[in-house]
């Protein structure tokens, strides 16, 4: 492996920073003897506050950070304990609850893995896609209850699969974008819903841009992959999810707070519509929710995204970025502060 | 759309065979009126009897035969009705229980739509993997029990997840092969058993080529694709089924005879693996079968291939082949007779 060096022969000199109950997992034995080869890691154990007195020496040196959840705040009084630090390396999604706009006017380099997150619920939500059209879920409830042959059941009519069917993804993100890219083998027409993106640029992603509740009118399944902002709160309420034709399939790996939940509560106590939920508000759901039992949701606890040897792709993209980032090579997800505002 | 006369200045004499009671839907509206602009269809309603009185005419000058489920048997005295017969263009799957030696003897192109019968197995078989590894149907039956915040459940260890799984696919099928061709965009590893393949061919379906028994220990996700034949009946035993790893998952979208069923049944009873089971022998299992209950098991009453609308593009196949033999061009699914003995 190629070991980086200054001009004085010496590598890059790096740092831990999480809460290591938060982070189990995320950077692999593998991974870590990649940094090794990489830098000068002068201690493993990461670090909990930067204004620790025990690590004001390692500080004062370490000019790469690799983070992950928990990570205590990088604000201006990180900065001066850190006069030499040039690049966050976040193994995890959003950095905006922990990296301050005094570090991106420093000029550092801050870089997450939300693509690597953004890989677990693509995959999700593509299952639930193919699986959600052909009703598998249901058919095999009813395969239960009859136990008997059903190839001549009404459920079987020409409605039934995934043969060209409409589906229907809400917000051009990286998890929206992956989902677009995972979707084209397959016979869909795909419509695209999303307030900053141009026709074209939908086309390129291999969808047709649409109004909002244009795509919830035509969609067979409709998945939602917008940010959860404060002008996103409640985007799918009652009115929009009144639109979805019957037999539709909501999908949401999001954000709880997009949905008015009780809405929706409402929509699949009434068996109008399906819906695949892996993200609720509040997060774990009051025991007494309907949406627990319902047949005509899976409901799951916040599992689309990374969970268990999925956590090491979040590391692995982080050590990928930190060896482009020392060796010279341009970064493939360095953070753009001017577009802050438009991400989780 | 281009019309196809021969130099008389006719269109080739099409005429369809198949039971209309099981082969709802296949020929769609939009289909026919393609096959109505490329041929002379004098009578639409399908043929039941080759030795019919009543379609003698018709079959005199018939040239090309849309086939579907439930086609009569086409021999020797099938072909003495239809001198003119040139294709046959099955809009379903196999051909071998309706068509003898005779017809490739006598030169007639047959094309079948195994491919497209294919994509829905595919498609369900993919959904099936990415589901399984990250066990969303056990953690949503846990979260309904328990209801409460599962991410420090021992589920949840460094075994979940998609990530750098390896997935076993025995069989390079058709629907072996499709399922390969989904599988490329993940971070999988992928085993291939198939008595008839190279290790280039193989490596070339991104797979590695490797003894069914080492595929079964080492796969995290096994799916069987192999034809259903004499010799490879039972070929999924308990001794072979005592190879795969605790906590595998176990797919079987082909046929219930290649696996010995209550070898299978006995571990999933034990619970040390999880199965997707759409295929059983009898097809409909008996009501007392414990396959019906156990929350390992997915079981789906034979909906992994053509359902609902999806049989549309078993028509669509079959349309498209004969528009290709009509105006000349290459057909992409015609039958060699000298391969039949190896497929289904």
């Amino acid at each position: 492996m190629y070991e980086a060096r200054d001009r004085s022969g010496r590598k890059p000199i790096l740092a831990f920073a999480y809460d290591p109950s938060l982070t189990r997992g995320i950077y692999s034995d593998a991974a870590l003897a990649r940094l090794h080869s990489l830098c000068d890691i002068p201690d493993v154990k990461p670090i909990h506050g930067f204004e620790d007195e025990d690590n004001r020496a390692l500080l004062a040196e370490v000019s790469i950070l690799a983070t992950g959840w928990g990570c205590p705040r990088l604000d201006s009084s990180a900065l001066r304990a850190m006069p030499q630090l040039s690049m966050v390396a976040h193994g995890a999604g959003t950095v905006k609850s922990f990296i301050a706009p005094a570090i991106y006017e420093a000029g550092i380099t801050v870089t997450n893995a939300v693509a690597a997150n953004a890989v677990p619920v693509a995959e999700f939500t593509l299952a639930s896609i193919l699986l959600a059209n052909k009703r598998v879920l249901f058919l095999r409830d009813l395969y239960r209850q009859t136990r008997e042959a059903l190839h001549r059941h009404p459920v079987m009519e020409s409605t039934l699969g995934n043969y060209r069917k409409t589906i229907g993804i809400v917000g051009a993100s990286h998890i929206g974008r992956l989902v677009l890219e995972l979707l084209r083998p397959f016979d869909f027409s795909v419509l695209l819903a999303d307030p900053y993106l141009s026709p074209d640029a939908a086309r390129h992603l291999g969808a047709r841009l649409v109004p909002l509740e244009e795509l919830l009118a035509q969609s067979h399944v409709v998945s939602l992959h917008a940010p959860a902002l404060a002008s996103t709160r409640h985007m799918i309420d009652a009115r929009r999810l009144a639109l979805l034709r019957d037999g539709a399939t909501f999908i949401n790996t999001a954000r709880g707070s997009l949905v008015d939940q009780d809405a929706l509560t409402a929509e699949l106590v009434a068996g109008r519509i399906d819906a695949v939920i892996d993200v609720t508000e509040p997060e774990v759901l009051p025991a007494a929710s309907p949406l627990y039992d319902l047949p005509n949701v899976l409901l799951t606890p916040h599992i689309a995204g990374a969970v268990g040897g999925e956590r090491e792709r979040l590391g692995d993209m982080a050590v990928d970025e930190i060896e482009r980032f020392v060796t010279g090579q341009p970064l493939r997800h360095a953070i753009d502060p001017a577009l802050l505002e438009k991400i989780a």
